[in-house]
């Protein structure tokens, strides 16, 4: 028996893998500060339960493949209000965004072909690009420029008749870089002078902290129908990552017949959680505000606690809620193992995700990690206290300096 | 830009083809009676919707990659109850059996690789193993053996290099053929002799007509731990096709892994419903008892009710809740369309799935049609009564005779 050649190409998830060792380490009593994974600590609205514990059908059945009616038509209005009119049928609901990426990598992959992304990305990118037999072409960045990566030459230099799609995040995951208007309108123009399909991947554009960049999305630029694909998800907008509720939005007539064979073949998403996120669209607008100003304040901590660690290097995210910071020691990986199985500051720990897998090239990211800012400032502040002893210890006793 | 040639091998499913003339029907006012997908009207158990109304987390978060734990334990349990033990690793929660089967296919298919499938089956059973790249080799049964496929000597013609996986759905979608003990045991002795995986796709498991079946498992076979991949939904066992809550079942410790990757890739199943699915398996035996007793007294009408129509031709199915059905009609497809759009009796028409998709075989089916029951008594009897009133005018209208 085999396992296939693109399931052998897949790595263990980056925020998932210490998964086991955290449970050990909570069975013997320990607390643990996860930073390791963008799960957010903020209420759920209360539209959700609400919209669920109204629900009495009888029997649970199958809903439509492409999505609930009514969770479109929301979304359509959502769309509406930051300026990009959607047809019905330009939007398919998905299971969470992770379903988007994974459809939409089935449909517009073929085995050898490339998709280009900036580096560092979000490590699942390459499960779902691999999954259909893909390869992701790195798009390499310097923390020294912020991880800023919109420079057409370089994006250009990497394009070759194998190339299929630019997959972006958009506020970015793991780095916070936000495009201006006019690096997404070059990137547009790039997709559009290739033929290539622009991923982008908005799951955090309700989470920008510098106000010139508004509400961020590439659907406002209207001759570009036929490249892009948006991927989003209720997950973070709303702190409801457990609903598992998210869409592909494209315009591509032919995308959306594929897209939707793939819909049909899974039957339809889970009834009750695209009802509860259809109530979740009727929230007002002072909810995004108050997320944001929240998520503000946590990274100007987060930051602020970073830059007095010793050997620490970072750049202020300009939105989504990560960061990626240089840590002064030798695996961040092997950090991190020890962090649970070796280290404790009066019973508690702290878990952040390793930077390797964040990158395609061979070599980066071993000393950085990702820091998700998803708990309230009091607990970031123990959570970032408990990083700068660990550091400490781990330099001391691991590495003897 | 391209779609993938994997998507372009996939064909829309034909139980949700004509869904938009469906939904256009309904506008105009006709009642459709819809026997075209297994969505069956058997009340959900109000445990799923009480675990589901009892649950205030105030944040709704990802649950563990593999699954919920409770969830995970009651599958653990009911497995118990019928003969399999099962460690908790053994069992991965996916979002439906869809998921499940999809996922499997991607870790053990290349491109080029062949699942050798019964015919006719499942069709969206091609859209997952086209989606990894592979191909099926159906394996031809014939209608007047009563469509039974547990034939050693044409198994093992099918097999070539190139063969990963022998694929059954037990009891069977959408013939209703359930195996024998000596079927199940010579099919995993292929499975073992040549070094396949063997997946056994067992969501109707509780759905037997004939005592001597009980509740087939081809787990129970301890020595094809390595090539056993049991495929299982909670959809159709307790009516709760909405929640789309699965999981895929292996001992087979690589597979695990690759299967786990995955599962990682896409975080996490919805964690409602994972609640509401761990409460399912707490319902009583009578439960079971009660729905199979319902579905058999639909079959029974449904047999003697097809037989009436001249020129049907019908085997008596000993499983699941479908029958395959060969009718008096050029085209099967060409005639559901027709019974939405131009035909109703009183206002009213139905809905088959036709059966060409169920077939790899091309010219195979052309005149067949899946019929789920999963209607009451008094409705089947009126859909079966529209199907003898379609026949005949379809006949004279359309075909002239």
């Amino acid at each position: 028996m085999k396992i296939s050649i693109n399931a052998n190409r897949c790595e263990p998830s980056p925020m998932r893998k210490f998964h086991p060792l955290a449970v050990k380490a909570e069975k013997e009593g320990k607390k643990i500060y996860h930073l390791n994974i963008g799960q957010p600590d903020l209420k759920t609205p209360e539209a959700y339960f609400e919209a669920i514990r109204a629900f009495d059908p009888g029997t649970l059945a199958y809903e439509a493949s492409p999505g609930m009616p009514v969770l479109i038509e929301a979304i359509r209005k959502y769309y509406g209000k930051i300026g990009v009119d959607l047809e019905p049928n330009d939007i398919l609901i998905t299971t969470g965004g992770s379903e988007a990426l994974l459809l939409t990598c089935l449909s517009i992959l073929d085995p050898y072909t490339e998709v280009i992304v900036p580096e560092p990305y979000y490590p699942n990118y390459t499960t779902f690009v691999h999954a259909a037999g893909g390869r992701i072409r790195a798009l390499p960045t310097r923390p020294e420029e912020g991880y800023r990566y919109a420079n057409r030459k370089r994006i250009e230099s990497l394009i070759t008749k194998n190339t299929r799609a630019i997959m972006i995040t958009n506020p970015g995951n793991p780095t916070g870089v936000v495009l201006t208007q006019e690096e997404m309108r070059m990137i547009a123009d790039v997709a559009k002078a290739h033929n290539l399909f622009l991923i982008c991947d908005e799951v955090y554009r309700e989470f920008c902290y510098d106000d010139k960049f508004g509400v961020p999305c590439m659907g406002r630029f209207d001759d570009i129908d036929e490249n892009l694909v948006i991927i989003d998800s209720v997950s973070k907008r709303f702190s409801a990552c457990g609903a598992r509720v998210g869409c592909v939005v494209t315009k591509n007539k032919e995308l959306q017949q594929a897209l939707l064979k793939f819909c049909q073949s899974r039957l339809a998403v889970a009834t009750i959680d695209q009802l509860g996120a259809a109530a979740l669209y009727d929230v007002d607008a002072e909810f995004y505000r108050e997320s944001k100003e929240e998520y503000r304040k946590r990274r100007d901590l987060v930051i602020e606690k970073l830059r007095q660690i010793p050997g620490v290097e970072v750049e202020e995210p300009m939105g989504a809620f990560y960061v990626m910071a240089s840590l002064p020691v030798d695996d961040a990986d092997k950090f991190q193992q020890w962090l649970l199985e070796s280290f404790d500051h009066k019973g508690d720990t702290v878990m952040f995700a390793p930077g390797a897998p964040f990158y395609e090239t061979p070599g980066k990211g071993y000393n950085e990690v990702r820091i998700a800012y998803v708990r309230d400032c009091k607990e970031l502040e123990r959570a970032m206290d408990l990083l700068a002893r660990g550091i400490a210890k781990y330099r001391y006793e691991v590495m003897g300096e």
